[in-house]
């Protein structure tokens, strides 16, 4: 028997037992005729005591121990005499009777603590290491708990949990696939899934009613900083349901989530169709723990023009002048305020430039753009923004869809600078209504803006002929604190609506029933109504984590080109095995 | 709302009560100025009643009804007059008020029953039909049950929950890996995991103290009978822990599993080591609902010789003889010993022939070597296996290892004649001291019988040098009625031993250090003692569900060449796909 206790579990109602514990050497303190070990392993760490006086064998045994030193000891649990009101077990410490190195430690490459001195790199490259660290298991301890959870509150809604297959067919539509050579098959692949879509969906056909799985899903992307090539989901789906019905039992899921892992209650969570979320926020996921929405000062069909006909050519030229009201931000400093025109001017931003207006203790307005604009017509832009003394008004101008998105760039750092976006602050909002499609000017079609067995809104459902551009998905997402934790939709169920949109989506009929035709055979035997959503799973425990990176709730995560430091791959064959594929 | 209720739901308690129902049309019956029409769903089947009298429209309506048919009904809860004691919901029907056809059905290409007129290859071409049959939806509840309660059950014994990657590096040892070409990294390939293996050893460095997972694997074999090129595991790994910590623990599981699932208790899992499993059953898994014990007349090493020297070249020729007693078999005919000769001598098992002997009710023996056998020796025979009248003694000959494993084969199915393995009945197993490597001829080197992280028996570490081939294992296989379900050992946690038996695998230290390094290298930053365990969730489920066949316990399963034949996949890809990824 390795050990009796685990090194968190002995309290004061222990003293006087006999215990042997196993773990790792955290700390050692040699004091002249007596020591000290911290002994740690996933569930504590108990002190264990080493005193001439018992044993000097021991003792030199203990003064040899080192870092990370695998070891088990047995002894008396005794009462402290300085006690650790930090520590679960800081009332009691073992009078070590017997020591065995179970297995030694070379010195690791970076401290094993919360605030370790290794850098991303060497961290990476030693991750069983830097899993090794309380703050990095603790993660990974959220995302079991948190996995428990979902599978428990789902099965007791009667959803049922399938395994769809990883060795699928690949589909061009959507994101690039990993694709697998099939050996039995010379010439074929298989593809990874990007998500069990049609799977779920057959089993919606099959009456299975409620499926859910906590499933690993593939892209083949250029790795944008904090994505991941594999990624979990939980992927739900239910038949017999309208958007409401889904609406309900997910937000009943993260309810659920929030008050047993945060102690957080919520009433319901807000809804924000698409076109609010645009106009109000520039972004289809609007970071709602601050206010500070947008103000059009000019936009088209809005009306109203408070910035036209006084000379100033920039705001007369321009499709959309749009800006937000920072509370309290008019003491920015002219420094500050260059920052914050440079930042909206980089490339990735790509503002043509920045206006801000300030408003005075009295009320008085001063602008980057006092030359063309008066006292009257900046009290009109006060007005407009319900701006008070010591606010800041920051516009941007331009093209509307490009103002937009810049505009809430600078929104969002506005938020952070203020402090207006605590990670323990959660502000869950449904966003509705997305567009069904999105016209692609690359290849001069339109993509499906959620997938391609989305379903319009019944009520858009007599636009898909005649503008189609204008039709709305039965779509939404799920958005936490500016993160979109999930998707989904209300999926066409009929073959002939199926095919239409395999039509707009540019497949020749051909190719619609090569590639999706097991689908649109199987609604032609009863196939219900039905829909669901799917929620990022790594993104959903880092935000209920407090953390800004996914990576740090993944075991073993891949950097942004694709490779897992650790273990050396991807990397290349025997020529043996591509001989046997016949690559 | 498609419904208020489910299918399954309604009792006579419900009787007045306005219901909204939604499914599938599973029966109708036209009687004239009545109909009947069974509305079926995952979770039962309502009657809906239509009648002339009430309205002669909807009576219309229903008569046009298909089998299939997805439809909505509307209607008060009656109090059926001729109740159906077979159905939860036999003591009501549905007056219905109004119907909606939500979706037509073609006619299905084959009968949605539990006893269905669909071949193997229709059914799985129409896998979203087939698991809309009552007995495959079940098995996949069941397999949805078990997943949950051994998530659990795991969590409540600490067990984290953590996910290994899916893109990992190929490492040739062992089956054939599924390979997937990286387009970041030209020339660089990922393999999908044949385990989780090298990931779970690493998280006892990190010292996560006790994993698992329910997680796909991967193997890209040639398909015997029974096989999927993917399969899921509960995979498993504890710290300091000792072979008994582990067998305690998963044996608690599943007499957990056992006792919810099927109301079963079990004392102690019996224990045999494979050196008993081998001479007593002629394999390492054997099946134990029956005795029938091998009975070795003559063996080398054993002390016993009952059949040399009697002239009969063929027992005096051979390594050994070895029967069986099939209990009251006495009565077999001619014809029926004939069959089993032919069974023994076909090429899949290979005997030269079968050796019968019969004991009469007078207690003489009747052979079909009484040329060579007198009476007397029959006698010792009879007692060496402890046959009594009608006892039929069945004897093979020949080299030892193929005589076991052939006579195994006889054994079982002399046990399945006799009806002695029945699915009902539950004879768990534990297998311990497999030897620790397996001589290859083909390739002249050894192989690891479990995998090569598995430690040798601390008794027979001595060995390791001198008589390697000699050594047992540290390792254990559960195994119930006759199927392995899982296996497991204690893992070498010493970078020197790790070294050794890489070694004798016949990698160079180089061919090591580069497939394993990240292992080895791990093992020197104070690697714990710690084993694991994995078990095949597929084969469990079958079992539980007593079924000889996972197929049917894989919801969208492949066939003996790999292929989904529903999706069809693997399929041939794009140009542009196979160009991007430069092959």
């Amino acid at each position: 028997m390795f050990r009796s206790h685990t090194c968190g579990e002995l309290r004061i109602s222990d003293a006087g037992k006999q215990i042997i514990l196993s773990g790792w050497v955290s700390k050692v303190r040699l004091m002249g005729s007596m020591a000290f070990v911290d002994i740690r392993d996933r569930y504590g760490i108990t002190q264990l005591s080493f005193n001439e006086g018992y044993s000097k064998e021991l003792l030199e045994k203990a003064a040899e121990l080192g870092r990370e030193y695998v070891i088990q000891a047995e002894g008396k649990v005794a009462e402290r005499e300085s006690k650790n009101a930090q520590l679960s077990t800081g009332d009691i410490e073992i009078i070590v009777t017997g020591l065995t190195v179970l297995n030694k430690s070379k010195t690791p490459p970076f401290t094993i603590e919360n605030d370790t001195d290794g850098g991303d790199d060497i961290r990476m490259q030693y991750r069983y290491l830097d899993l090794r660290r309380d703050v990095v298991r603790a993660n990974l301890e959220l995302r079991h708990r948190m996995a428990q959870k979902v599978r428990n509150y789902l099965s007791e809604y009667n959803f049922m949990e399938v395994e769809t297959p990883v060795l699928i067919k690949s589909t061009p539509e959507g994101a690039r696939d990993f694709v697998v050579p099939s050996r039995m098959n010379p010439g074929q692949w298989y593809a990874l899934p990007q998500s069990p879509q049609t799977f779920k969906q057959l089993l919606m056909v099959s009456g299975f009613d409620r499926y859910f799985q906590i499933v690993k899903c593939f892209r083949d992307e250029d790795l944008r900083a904090d994505r991941q090539p594999e990624f979990t989901q939980v992927d739900c789906e239910m038949s017999f349901v309208e958007q409401e019905d889904i609406l309900q039992q997910f937000e009943g899921l993260m309810k659920h989530l929030f008050a047993t892992e945060k102690g957080l209650e919520f009433g319901d969570f807000p809804r924000m169709t698409y076109a609010d979320a645009m106009r109000l926020y520039g972004s289809d996921k609007p970071d709602i723990r601050f206010g500070m929405p947008f103000v059009e000062l000019k936009a088209p069909g809005n009306g109203v023009d408070l910035v036209s006909g006084k000379d100033f050519v920039v705001f007369d030229s321009v499709e959309a002048v749009i800006g937000i009201c920072a509370k309290g931000a008019a003491n920015y400093t002219r420094k500050q305020l260059d920052g914050l025109t440079e930042f909206v001017k980089r490339p990735q931003i790509g503002a043509k430039g920045l206006v801000w207006c300030r408003i005075e203790e009295d009320g008085t307005a001063k602008s980057s753009v006092d030359k063309f604009y008066d006292a009257e017509a900046l009290q009109a832009w006060k007005h407009a923004f319900g701006a008070e003394p010591g606010d800041l008004i920051l516009v941007l101008a331009g093209d509307i869809h490009k103002t937009r998105k810049q505009l809430n760039e600078l929104r969002l750092l506005m938020g952070t600078e203020l402090g207006l976006r605590s990670s323990d602050d959660f502000k869950p909002l449904w966003v509705l209504d997305f567009p069904l499609l999105e016209w692609d000017e690359e290849s001069e079609r339109f993509h499906a803006m959620h997938h391609p067995f989305t379903s319009p809104l019944p009520q858009d459902l007599h636009l898909m002929d005649t503008e189609p551009g204008a039709v709305r998905a039965n779509a939404y997402d799920l958005v936490i604190n500016g993160v979109e934790v999930g998707g989904g939709s209300i999926r066409i169920f009929d073959r002939a609506l199926q095919a239409k949109m395999f039509d707009l989506l540019g497949f020749t009929p051909e190719q619609a029933q090569a590639q999706f035709g097991f689908l649109m055979n199987a609604f032609e035997y009863g196939a219900p109504p039905h829909g669901g959503i799917a929620l990022g799973f790594d993104r959903l425990c880092s935000l209920f984590g407090g953390a800004e990176t996914i990576r740090d709730f993944i075991a073993f995560p891949k950097n942004n080109s694709g490779r897992d430091v650790m273990i050396d791959a991807p990397s290349v064959l025997d020529s043996t095995q591509l001989k046997e594929l016949g690559l």
